[in-house]
């Protein structure tokens, strides 16, 4: 089998993230980015890259294998994938978890209709946290399960600090509280209010001659985004801003604290967890690794729509099977 | 479907796990015990179990879906998993990692003639473990991978132990060492000898009389099994060990410490572990779910061995695709 040929449709830290990812992997190869801006705009970061406008984007689909798509899951990618999945085999990391059932049913049907394969909802939640979810509460029944978030940024809540009249440049910061977790680690299942299990970190540049405390109380206040939790708000310089929070770090902890045994008494917890100093970069390299498994899929006659637990474990790896038993089991 | 059948050929600790692992799941029945022991003698957990002999087994195999060998890897199951696979759909635990090829290929031959499906070498290590290296090493291709065992108790070393002259009982604990642990999840990714991932901690009952200071130095010279680690030996009493030391709680952590970006700068840690009261009744949750998976698997034709790395994850769930998707993704 030749490399596989991956194509990037949009290339913002996500897209960047796939091109780098692509590197690791002497497997794959890059055959083109998309995007919806003026190609000679894009920069990437592979040498000799072919960029192309997104309108183009169909006269490609014979240089193509997998092609992943790297929008947003509000309202590029309910459109884009079962576009596109009419003409290619397509992967997003589509994250509206309410929207999944949706998503899925219209990606499917494009998929199958154009004899496609298509994977959505993959990166680390959804994806690795969802499979860690299924699997430990597949294997204990009986028990309570428990997601963490952080530390690390979310976008979307500093996308709401920036939109606060007086703000110049937010940042949010989503902490899991450590004693929340140990709770949970302990095996007594306790009950947590959304405040009892993550704090709300910003740090905020104001506008000169803006009222701060109004800031602080706007934010704070803030239906649905903040005031559920306990909030901090930490004024500072923007050279500070600037120098200190310029990373996208993310990560979080997948838990199942379940019972066993006669009786049921016996306590089992199984932990799963990341840390991550760039949460695109780390979504890049799932994506990356889904592709392999996409390729493989298709060549044994898969089409359709699957998620990341429709995918055994092997598909994922570059050994064989042979290989994975002699190194890895 | 009606509910899956499943056999329990041997009725140790683990059987025993296996038989309450049932009751958890209700979409499974048990169908008989088999004993190399006088079925008398057996005492099932399970109101009206039927308990026959292992030599009678052939003669269920109308009656059994997916049968649990229970056995142990040194020599039970290397004879017992090929042997049964032609009459039974089985699932074992063998957990040599050297021999796994082996073992593989004889199984799959076994269950390839008689047009059986087998699982082999299912539980946490090997099983969830090995699982969990697969996806972190596909996702991080550049990176360490490293593996601590423990706190726990290891049945070889405790055997070990029980050998030496002058000991009347005796218990051995793996303990991974915490500093190793904190180095790992730096990003260092340091290089770390025998010694310096684990600690044994021997617990002893010494017979009336015993030499002491010669039991501790027989036991932490011991070749293989403790000349490589730093070992402590505490001699306590018989009330005391009976009391404390009654219970086999295992467990570990698995990581990847990987890097990404531009320059390979970023640093990515995943990490999975296991906290577990009981490492038996566990090990059997883990086989049980993996039948839910055999009998689906079956079912859709698929024959000869498998192993974690082949079954994707939805195959062990009770739920849906579509009622996956909608809670879990």
């Amino acid at each position: 089998m030749g490399e596989l040929r991956i194509g990037i449709a949009g290339h913002g830290n996500l897209g960047r993230g796939v091109e780098l990812a692509i590197r690791q992997n002497d497997d794959m190869e890059l055959a083109a980015i998309f995007t919806r801006r003026d190609p000679s705009a894009v920069k990437p970061l592979t040498a000799g890259a072919k960029v192309m406008k997104m309108d183009d984007i169909e006269s490609m689909k014979d240089c193509i294998d997998v092609l992943i798509i790297c929008g947003g899951s509000a309202t590029d990618l309910p459109e884009q994938t079962p576009a596109l999945a009419k003409h290619f085999n397509v992967i997003d990391s589509f994250d509206t978890h309410a929207r999944i059932p949706e998503h899925f049913a219209n990606v499917d049907k494009a998929a199958k209709q154009s004899g496609h394969l298509a994977f959505i909802s993959l990166g680390w939640d959804p994806g690795l946290f969802s499979v860690n979810r299924l699997y430990a509460e597949s294997i204990l029944p009986n028990g309570k399960s428990y997601t963490f978030w952080g530390k690390g940024v979310s976008q979307g809540h500093s996308d709401a600090i920036r939109r606060v009249e007086g703000v110049k440049k937010g940042i949010q910061y989503t902490v899991p509280i450590e004693s929340a977790m140990e709770a949970v680690r302990s095996g007594s299942q306790p009950e947590l209010s959304t405040r009892e299990k993550h704090l709300r970190e910003c740090w905020v540049v104001a506008e000169e001659g803006a009222d701060k405390a109004k800031i602080e109380n706007d934010i704070k206040t803030m239906k649905n985004y903040f005031d559920q939790y306990n909030t901090t708000v930490n004024f500072i310089s923007e050279e500070e801003f600037d120098r200190v929070h310029n990373k996208m770090p993310h990560g979080g902890f997948v838990m199942r604290s379940g019972l066993t045994g006669d009786g049921e008494k016996t306590h089992q917890m199984i932990e799963y967890s990341l840390k991550l100093e760039s949460n695109p970069e780390f979504t890049a390299s799932v994506l990356i690794c889904y592709a392999r498994a996409l390729g493989r899929l298709y060549a044994e006659g898969a089409r359709g729509c699957k998620t990341a637990f429709d995918i055994a474990p092997a598909y994922l790896s570059k050994l064989t099977g042979e290989e994975l038993r002699a190194s890895m089991l």
